[in-house]
């Protein structure tokens, strides 16, 4: 798949060059007073998430004008070229505005539908994790490993948050979670590269959206693991929001077969 | 409170100190892999919560011989004593062995049972609260005040997971924050640190320890806020591991009148 991707270095390091950017945006808002707007669907903004955003948006629009963008806050751009970024400015932003380190900057590389880079940018804890196609993952710089865990008695298990799942949603994490070493909850997008790093056996969540989840596709499998949705199948942009995510593809086999 | 305790500069200094010993023995073991056992209580244990918990208790053993301690790893001793040591070497466990940065050491300082010095160390990320009694709370040396929230309607409200609650104490924290405006899971003791600095509102938690609590009085009262058991009671070694803490007197009023 990236045979034909001449540019990839170039691509990924403006990826990191993006991420940088938007930590220097974020970080000045962070644990300082700021208005919180609550948007149709009820999830909190403020004006860190649009600013980071529209400045990540502005330096994709001047770097690579014909490519297509998609970021949370600020809607969709070009969304018929083959070339495609997705962004999360603030994943996390609860967490945000909570004072928590673990919120994230995700930014999602996609050509023709393909998850190609990823990148997880921790500002708060200057930790960042870069995913590349055919690559092993980067943590700050270093290869990582997901954890050898192949059975879920043995994994620990995380979601950001029991109120992410409708009724049955709970009850299929209930029926994994339980049958788990141990289960937690919390972190956002931070569980997805503690998973790339090995600390972090598997994530099951739900009502995750494109911006949330394409980032992670090459970060956990460059790393080893297995992201897919609740079936089991890949995710695409029009995925439902349901994302498994797995140390190992036997832990990953069982977590599905527990769910259906 | 204070006026008959001569020595409380010296007292404070050794506990920052304390906390700077019990980091330089936990961190070179996060995110290493390591053996964890499991307490007759299903709680994890490592090397790390053994190691840093003896290291605590041979400083104090020689600095202040004849005052009692209390440890969750290693137990009582001089408990008869005026003077006493109640230490935390990981609260977090759970944390820590998943990678999460937000665990922490507690250290307590108590005369004839009451707390008087309180200290929330995040070794991680270089975070750390400092309560004495009848001063303000620092934050990595610099004073730091609860929000002025005030009404629940407005509040976030944390606790470390819905896993600590039994059914009937589910159901208060249901009552409760399903009347906040936000609420969310994790972060331990870290939590309790946000909240004497402004960020988080409220934190409501049950099935806590002595060494889980005590460190907290002293740094969220000289940061404004009111931590007492789900009755409204300052608490004690003897409490019964209901804690709320919230920013305001009125705040902590409402939850209380929630719960009963």
């Amino acid at each position: 798949m990236t045979k034909h991707i001449e540019n990839i270095e170039e691509l990924s390091f403006f990826a990191l060059r993006l991420a940088e950017l938007a930590g220097s945006i974020s970080m000045p808002y962070f644990r300082k007073p700021l208005a919180v707007e609550h948007k149709a669907d009820a999830s909190p903004v403020t004006i860190a998430d649009r600013s980071v955003e529209a400045a990540m948006r502005e330096r994709i629009e001047k770097k690579y004008p014909t490519h297509g963008i998609f970021g949370e806050e600020h809607g969709k751009k070009n969304l018929g070229e083959k070339q495609l970024w997705v962004l999360d400015p603030i994943d996390g932003t609860k967490s945000f505005i909570t004072g928590m380190p673990t919120f994230g900057t995700l930014i999602a590389y996609l050509e023709n539908g393909a998850p190609i880079i990823g990148v997880i940018d921790i500002p708060a804890t200057d930790e960042r994790w870069l995913g590349v196609s055919g690559q092993p993952t980067l943590f700050n710089g270093y290869e990582c490993r997901t954890s050898p865990c192949r059975r879920l008695a043995d994994a620990n298990i995380y979601a950001t948050s029991p109120d992410i799942f409708d009724a049955a949603g709970r009850d299929a994490f209930e029926r994994v979670s339980r049958r788990a070493a141990m289960r937690r909850f919390g972190g956002d997008c931070y569980t997805y590269g503690l998973l790339a790093s090995g600390h972090v056996d598997a994530v099951m969540e739900m009502s995750l959206e494109p911006y949330d989840y394409l980032a992670l596709v090459s970060v956990i499998e460059g790393a080893g693991g297995v992201i897919t949705d609740w079936t089991g199948s890949a995710l695409h942009e029009g995925s439902d929001g349901r994302v498994i995510a797995a140390a190992t593809p036997d832990l990953h086999a069982e977590i599905v077969s527990l769910i259906q």
